[in-house]
């Protein structure tokens, strides 16, 4: 059965401490799919323990934004983490997480990382996704106390902005970042991809054809930005609506000239309404 | 010696914390007075070990404050640290705590309390000030990882807000709050008593005195907060520039119209141009 209460997360973490045993957490919103799975099976080979949080984060979620049509799984998802070992799923409410009031920074201390880092990428359309992000996850953080969180490199902007809190804020939490699991097709593994229908999986495959084009280019030895993304229209038709193509230094998401090893392509475009996101780094992994 | 790096503060909590020993921290700007010390003997009384931070934090002074003249005296500050017996007197430098770079929220993770708490009282004149508390708070709370951290009830709004921060963020630490040490006079004990000059410190008795007449009213069975309010007027002079006088409720900061025994008053005022605050709880302690 999933932990709803954070009492008796806060009591399980507290035992398994004293028994001097490491703890792993993997927050997810659940819709749990393999990319989750090897975010757990990555965490069950680190951890003695693991925690696997199951919440759909009202305050990540613009007014306009899938809150309420956001897969909810949680049976399904409950039975996959006790086929993989996991020790607490935790599920709480909203209410729980956040109290009865009314969600709004007049009544919630929120953590805001830096504006920098925010206003671009998927933060630029998403106005106040990732407060709501780094919010959540200190949450967790503070509830859970794990030694080791673990992020997919799927949502890239989030897991720098996860690293900068983390630093920023001397949170005692080593964050383990693991790679973007794809269908044999190229397309990398969504909560949001059970939206598409079979035509636009197929439509859809046109985030990773980019993104793989332009790192084949950057091995053939063009470097110059704005040449790399020029490749892209080609892919283009009028199934994708384009909100980005960004080419940007993988840590600091700081906009460079020319690509490096240490360069990030980033890209989202929806397909039939559906907002997709898929990333890759040019200097390998 | 003071520790000056923060690995090193947490190499001795880990220690203490696997000896099974209760942490308490005392989070201060340095230049110790009466104040501080009760705080640093009730952590004393509470826990096994206790750390006072020592750090005038950069990012909670506005661009028009006193940064740069705020009392610093760490040497003192250490020597009646060392006779209360404290731990570790933990004085970073800015560096230390914030990096090197600019000091912005363009550039660092923020701690933003709910602008209801915020907008109003010290946070209405001191715009960003109580984001920099909550952040340089949740820092020392995160490296130090107290079991119990103090605050005087002088800084009344701050810890309101702290609390509410804990709370909100779910931070694994008790706040104990303490009552606030005057002088035989009345007059709040504050670092920035050393600005004023003799005269001043006679001028800034009036904020004690309105405070005391108001709670003496209240015990009279005068409860309209009009009423209350009106009767502060008469104790100013043209050497008093009041910023505000405000009864609300002591743990939620809403106003009411009628005072009872959760009710807080509090006080801001300028005496030769040195800013100074005081607060009565009008039900006692």
């Amino acid at each position: 059965m999933p932990v709803n209460n954070i009492e008796d997360v806060r009591k399980n973490v507290k035992e398994w401490k004293k028994e001097g045993l490491t703890v792993g957490l993997v927050p997810t919103m659940g819709a749990l799919h393999a990319g989750h799975l090897s975010l757990i099976k990555k965490a069950k080979e680190t951890c003695d323990r693991v925690v696997v949080s199951v919440f759909v984060n009202p305050i990540q979620f613009g007014p306009a934004e899938d809150y309420d049509k956001y897969p909810r799984t949680l049976d399904a998802d409950e039975k996959l983490c006790n086929s993989e070992g996991v020790d607490i799923v935790f599920a709480p409410t909203p209410a729980e997480m956040y109290g009865g009031g009314r969600l709004s920074n007049d009544t919630l201390t929120y953590v805001c990382p830096p504006f920098f880092y925010v206003n671009k990428l998927c933060g630029k359309t998403r106005v106040g996704h990732f407060d709501g992000v780094c919010t959540v996850v200190l949450k967790l953080f503070n509830i859970v106390q794990p030694d080791y969180a673990f992020f997919g490199q799927k949502d890239a902007q989030q897991v720098v902005i996860v690293k900068k809190m983390v630093k920023d804020l001397n949170v005692p939490v080593q964050i383990i970042q693991c790679p973007i699991v794809r269908e044999e097709s190229g397309l990398a593994l969504s909560s949001r991809n059970k939206y598409l229908s079979e035509e636009g999986k197929k439509d859809a495959l046109v985030l990773s054809r980019i993104l793989n084009n332009i790192k084949s280019c950057y091995l053939k030895g063009i470097t110059d930005v704005s040449a790399l993304k020029e490749t892209a229209y080609s892919f283009l038709t009028d199934k994708h609506d384009l909100e980005y193509l960004e080419i940007l230094d993988k840590n600091t998401l700081e906009e460079k000239d020319k690509a490096d090893d240490d360069t990030i392509v980033l890209i989202a475009c929806r397909v039939e309404g559906v907002r997709l996101i898929d990333n890759v780094y040019l200097g390998g992994k």
